[in-house]
């Protein structure tokens, strides 16, 4: 059996391209009521009963036997050990990838994350105060889909923001654990890590038990139970975004090698079956160069079979009108990855109006990007990106307003307050404001 | 009957306090399964059926008899006539309160809200493009609680990000208008007014209907139906903060006149039964006469029954240690409105880690913060202010990360990545890196 990946042919010349295009996109979550309610008695337990539940959910679940969630925890020396182990490739690659790592979310904190004030003409103060939360809470996955890049790409950003501790949970099944996962750990600065996962180590990290302390906020990927606890504990914490399949959009005007082009749609849909990768381009004889490469090097790939039915199940060529009209599509789905392979990308960068990151130029893959670079890898997927952002400093800070009213101010601000307070019918408001008019301005 | 407001008095020394003060604290907003299911059934109905359903849930609710949905848009021109047709007192209070808070988002903007990017040693550039979301709603409620400075509050950082358009709802039961509402409208550069509310009118905007522009964020505050609209069509769209009731936060250390401490608590618990005030303070004479205020002044309060109700159920008066520990205390509150009533604010500023709005100085009524100082009245409530912020600009954009790799860049970047991604067992990540690295380096 040969195995064969070809993502749907689109044109948007055709008059049933919006159709086409609709149906290919869609993809919706349903909430399974099932797991709803499997999520909802596992935080309750665990509220109720604390160390004692996430103990027995973690022996059922991860197949262990631990006597207590104490001996859950691994020890910052454990995590060294994990990173003085690993091949020295490894090592430096990780090392590597978090130096500019930390070095993007520097700059971001400098450009939009610092304290800022000013004062009016009245001497009155105005401004907002950037504080870093106390203490936040990262979920890794464990298993099969085990990365250490999304160690690095969630505890960097807290750890630079300035957050006191970072609490870091992923599950062991059988046992087993990664050490790259825990070298990720020790070197992006995390505080400390219990060997849980599920629905109970979302509980754990947001209500605390007897061991694990209570956070602010919880961020990080999981599988469909941990994003279901995710919902329901948001309000006692903050949280990210629940994500969905990732997707590449690849926006083409042929100047690529397309051996590249193949390579990249390849690199998102390998992530899993439900992963979209997009062509967009206005040379239909490049389309065709693409999907020769396609054919040629699925063979070569270990995941083929997942690359092939992500790739037939949710994939598409589209051949456009123009770049232009490349980017307006573009823009009417707001990808999660977009990639301007062009050799004019600044021409198309300013028409590009949603998206979680662009990559520009024929030599930012993605993957460039997803490790290393230096930009975050969590960014908003299903069309997210229309309204939110890449995970950054900014998801573990937060502002409180400043203000400080002179005597001046008061006189000048306490009329309009008063006016405004009575037009509401509230006269504690007015009158507060009342109280600091000095008498002779009352004429 | 006299009516009496005798809020809690806790004393730190106490050794009873903690308890005491937890029980308190405590508020939680259960879901309410009634509410949630007519909340799915509207949603669904909506969703299906679109401007019909719209139209019966209106006629039904809010007791009119439109034909059309159409019908339910105000023009401009209403807009405009409402603002004409206030007393000049209004009109000019409106107007003075609008400039100062469309001043202090622009700051705001300027701070952390703009575009930035850098090269690297590399000429790799890196960075992140801010831009405003398309098209977002406001909720804003009719009937009893009709706050014109909310509108102003909701669409002035909105239009300061440069949001295209921006659709406000606010429900009109028996057809009511309130003038100075649209007047805010008006002059707070709305694009377009429905006159609908409820769950129907959460779900036009997410949704979108034959009439109604589907938006990408809804922001305002509502009813229980409407929060439990807005946390269901999350992530469908964006939503600013579930808002719990109003807390105020006093931090006294004795010099401000009592009266004008009296006036600030009552000035948040004339909003609702359910607000909270807070008083802390190491002198206790100075809470003597604090006390003796609010005895004072309640009967003077047109709204004294909802004051009392507030300050006898939720209402504190805490004796601490001194200031630090006050300090330490508004930490664990992490308050929505935090008074710092001192001679000298800023000495104690620093200590104060959670706050939605932190109010410098006795001439700092939260009122003229809530009217016109500048900075946002839509702040972190129930203690949220540990993880999120005011609503701001930046709620009304988003932010795409920019790479742009250069072929140098490449060849450094290209085999950290293939290490981490062999690592992970993503092969075509790792291909893809590969293919830009040059022969020549693979040595």
């Amino acid at each position: 059996m040969t195995m064969k990946a070809t993502p749907s042919r689109l044109s948007t010349t055709s008059a049933s391209f919006d159709a086409e295009f609709k149906a290919r996109l869609h993809w919706s979550a349903e909430a399974d009521a099932a797991i709803e309610q499997v999520v909802a008695d596992i935080l309750a337990d665990v509220r109720k009963r604390g160390d004692l539940a996430v103990l027995e959910y973690t022996n059922r679940f991860d197949g262990l036997s631990a006597t207590s969630v104490a001996e859950l925890e691994l020890t910052q020396d454990a995590l060294k050990a994990a990173f003085d182990g690993l091949p020295a490739a490894q090592r430096d690659a990780l090392d590597a990838a978090a130096r500019r790592v930390r070095s993007y979310h520097e700059a971001q904190k400098k450009a939009s994350g610092e304290s800022w004030s000013y004062r009016d003409a009245d001497s009155t103060l105005l401004g907002q105060k950037v504080t870093p939360l106390d203490r936040v809470g990262i979920y890794v996955p464990g298993g099969k889909a085990t990365y250490p890049s999304s160690v690095l790409m969630n505890a960097l950003p807290a750890h630079v923001a300035g957050v006191g501790e970072i609490i870091m949970v992923v599950p062991t099944p059988r046992g087993e654990k990664n050490a790259m996962v825990l070298a990720a750990a020790y070197i992006a600065g995390v505080t400390r890590v219990f060997t849980i996962g599920g629905a109970q180590a979302v509980a754990a990290l947001a209500y605390g038990t007897e061991t694990v302390p209570p956070v602010n906020k919880i961020t990080g990927p999981g599988n469909a139970y941990v994003a279901a606890a995710k919902r329901r504990v948001f309000g006692t914490v903050g949280i990210d975004m629940i994500a969905g399949p990732s997707e590449i959009l690849v926006l083409a005007d042929g100047s690529t090698p397309p051996d590249w082009v193949a390579m990249d749609l390849f690199s998102q849909a390998e992530h899993d079956e439900l992963a979209q990768s997009i062509l967009l381009c206005p040379d239909a004889a490049y389309i065709d160069r693409v999907q020769a490469e396609i054919d040629r090097l699925l063979p070569t790939m270990p995941r083929a079979e997942i690359i092939a039915a992500s790739l037939n199940g949710r994939g598409a060529l589209i051949h456009t009108r123009s770049m232009e009209e490349a980017c307006e599509i573009s823009n009417r789905i707001a990808p999660e990855h977009l990639e301007v392979s062009s050799s004019d990308p600044h021409r198309w960068e300013p028409l590009l109006r949603h998206a979680g990151a662009i990559f520009l130029g024929a030599f930012t893959s993605e993957s460039l990007g997803d490790y290393c670079a230096g930009p975050n890898h969590v960014l908003p997927t299903s069309g997210t990106a229309r309204f939110s952002s890449p995970l950054g400093v900014y998801d573990f800070q937060k502002r409180s307003s400043l203000i400080e009213v002179s005597e001046a101010g008061a006189q000048v601000l306490g009329p309009i307050a008063v006016t405004l307070a009575e037009g509401e019918g509230l006269q504690a408001h007015a009158e507060a404001a009342r109280l600091r008019i000095k008498q002779e301005s009352l004429a």
